[in-house]
């Protein structure tokens, strides 16, 4: 059966002083007053409300906070991408027929944590074995970025070519959490966090909700593929640093489905926890060759006046990254995208894709999302 | 499109020393030898594995632990209910034709904690506002059985029974945490854990796993309905504390799916976090009036030669209660009688029903299982 996608919302990403609940309201609010749909169940993505937050049962509680009981409501977690792991689940109980509309809820409330305690419950998304000889997210981050950049000369300078256009995208949004425009200098000036990568080629830590209706009536946007793919955890256990075999699965499966190929996309979200991973991701979802990812960003081919603009949100980079909004907030760049809603960022594009990364790429999900 | 139920494996239950990893390659090792079917996608049903076991990402964690990579996986969390609410949400995505064999994993570990940090962590399922002024899990079910025993005039020695009742059921069960029969008198004896209840009337700290394989092609055993609700979180905001309006609510579902009602059911297992609960439970599912279900009990309706045998397995209460992994056990105890499996503790049934409450009946699921 036929998914397509409804209502949407999104709260203002960023350092926010008000509860993840709150933040929730904020993204369904809009959604749930204009949908004309009558809602059968809800999904909520979220990665670890429980460490952020001290909370439990967070399905009841969102639930109940909307004042949507008794619908039934399941809470879903892939890590950070949970955003993206609720909106593949909640399409598979639309597509059942069992449910009609949905809606789907991703969101994450991290900025009131102090930086090393927030650190310290994203990396436990990591090998056991790698985090006992000091592995962090950044740390293992950076041994791929080194191995991309030894492997396929990229500079220092090419890198900060990533976050230079994501901060200008994000400038654009109202929702990004950083509006600040960057220079090369920027980053390159900006502190260490772990050798090649800096301040300015990580993801903040950010506050955010969103949420979108799904529907098996018909609307202007179709859910055309879906793709999920695991991936040992230990970077270790891996072939090769430079790809991503769960992106690669993921992107294949969400082609097949939607019998489309990669130069069919017209415009994609890509995962950008960290800047090389816009660049690798971009090549493991077929749109450049290996080791081209990097050429095509510097030929502006990725830029929002170019063939295929990639993050044209501002990414995880600049629109910020709450874990359990991320993937559903890419999908929702795409809808605005494809519903001429996107403003001063708008480009042209009838389909559009969104990769999510959960842990560092051991669960990853690819969308497809197309006018109809 | 229908969905069926192929192989299923279970860990002992019980106060454990391996990891919840090691409990769910217990649970899944039979299952994934045994199964003729390819697996196409996990779902994994948690509560809180991240304040209980420092971890995070348990999707890929487990995927990875069980060599399954690059498969599709998911956690699903309702709470205490998660057990059933993974198999609803496997069920769903099977019901969309997109996965034809999906790995169904519930568990929790538990034991190694401190029983006050673990009864801190379990408590965090209840409302911000009854936790400020001191309720905790057992203290609302206390006051939920004073309501019950003041308003159908049941005794303590009464409710005993229920407890004497698991026991005995559990001593059949090898998979059970307690093989121990106890008396009236132990009960009446046992440790006031808050008035009325007692030790012997709540369901213990444990650890286990469980696994199940759904299938859209043929097997002996139909899903035949489901039936998912939510109910405001505090108790506080409930019309009464003698009824569990989600548990009416799923009920009523899952008997509109299967086009089926109270008296076709042969056999019953309900979510007995406390003893009153099984009462409640049969009260609400429709299997007798309101009131009637301890005198039910009383008459030998509810035991394994009765009418209709519920918790025939111990029931939380004496199985254990390993939090993820007692709405899947509830399940498989039904698959196991079903299929002329439950060895001493087998009675006659075509058609089973499982009642699975998340938090303190804030999310609660009823599935009911059929042979065919």
């Amino acid at each position: 059966m036929a998914v397509y996608i409804d209502e949407v919302g999104m709260s203002k990403f960023g350092k926010r002083t008000e509860s993840l609940q709150e933040l929730i309201f904020e993204a369904t609010k809009e959604p749930l007053k204009n949908t004309k749909k009558k809602i059968d169940a809800i999904f909520i993505g979220n990665q670890n409300v429980e460490e952020f937050c001290d909370e439990s049962n967070f399905s009841s509680q969102i639930t109940d906070y909307l004042n949507l009981t008794p619908l039934p409501s399941f809470r879903i977690d892939t890590a950070s991408s949970s955003g993206a792991g609720v909106f593949h689940s909640a399409f598979l109980s639309v597509a059942s027929g069992i449910y009609k509309n949905v809606l789907v809820i991703g969101g994450e409330k991290m900025t009131h944590l102090q930086t090393p305690l927030a650190i310290r419950i994203l990396s436990k998304v990591l090998s056991e074995e790698e985090k006992f000889f000091g592995g962090n997210m950044s740390a293992l981050a950076g041994l791929i970025t080194r191995a991309y950049m030894e492997k396929f000369n990229v500079s220092r300078e090419d890198l900060s070519l990533v976050a230079v256009k994501s901060h200008s995208n994000a400038m654009k949004n109202p929702y990004a959490h950083f509006q600040k425009e960057i220079s090369i200098e920027d980053v390159l000036k900006s502190k260490v966090v772990s050798s090649p990568l800096r301040v300015y080629d990580c993801s903040p830590i950010s506050d955010g909700a969103c949420s979108l209706i799904l529907t098996s009536g018909k609307t202007d946007i179709e859910v055309a593929g879906l793709g999920h793919s695991t991936e040992f955890i230990s970077i270790t256990h891996r072939d090769d640093l430079t790809k991503m075999n769960a992106t690669i699965n993921a992107g294949k499966k969400a082609f097949a489905m939607a019998k489309l190929s990669p130069k069919d996309i017209n415009i994609a979200e890509i995962h950008d926890a960290f800047t090389t991973f816009e660049i690798i991701g971009s090549e493991d979802l077929g749109f450049f060759k290996k080791g081209q990812g990097m050429n095509a960003l510097k030929e502006g081919k990725t830029s929002l006046s170019g063939e295929l603009p990639i993050n044209t949100s501002g990414g995880l980079k600049a629109r910020g990254h709450p874990l359990g909004a991320s993937g559903l907030a890419q999908i929702i760049e795409l809808v605005w995208q494809l519903r001429n809603q996107a403003e001063k960022r708008q480009v042209k594009a009838k389909i559009g894709m969104a990769l999510s990364i959960g842990g560092l790429a051991s669960n990853n999900l690819a969308t497809i999302v197309r006018s109809c």
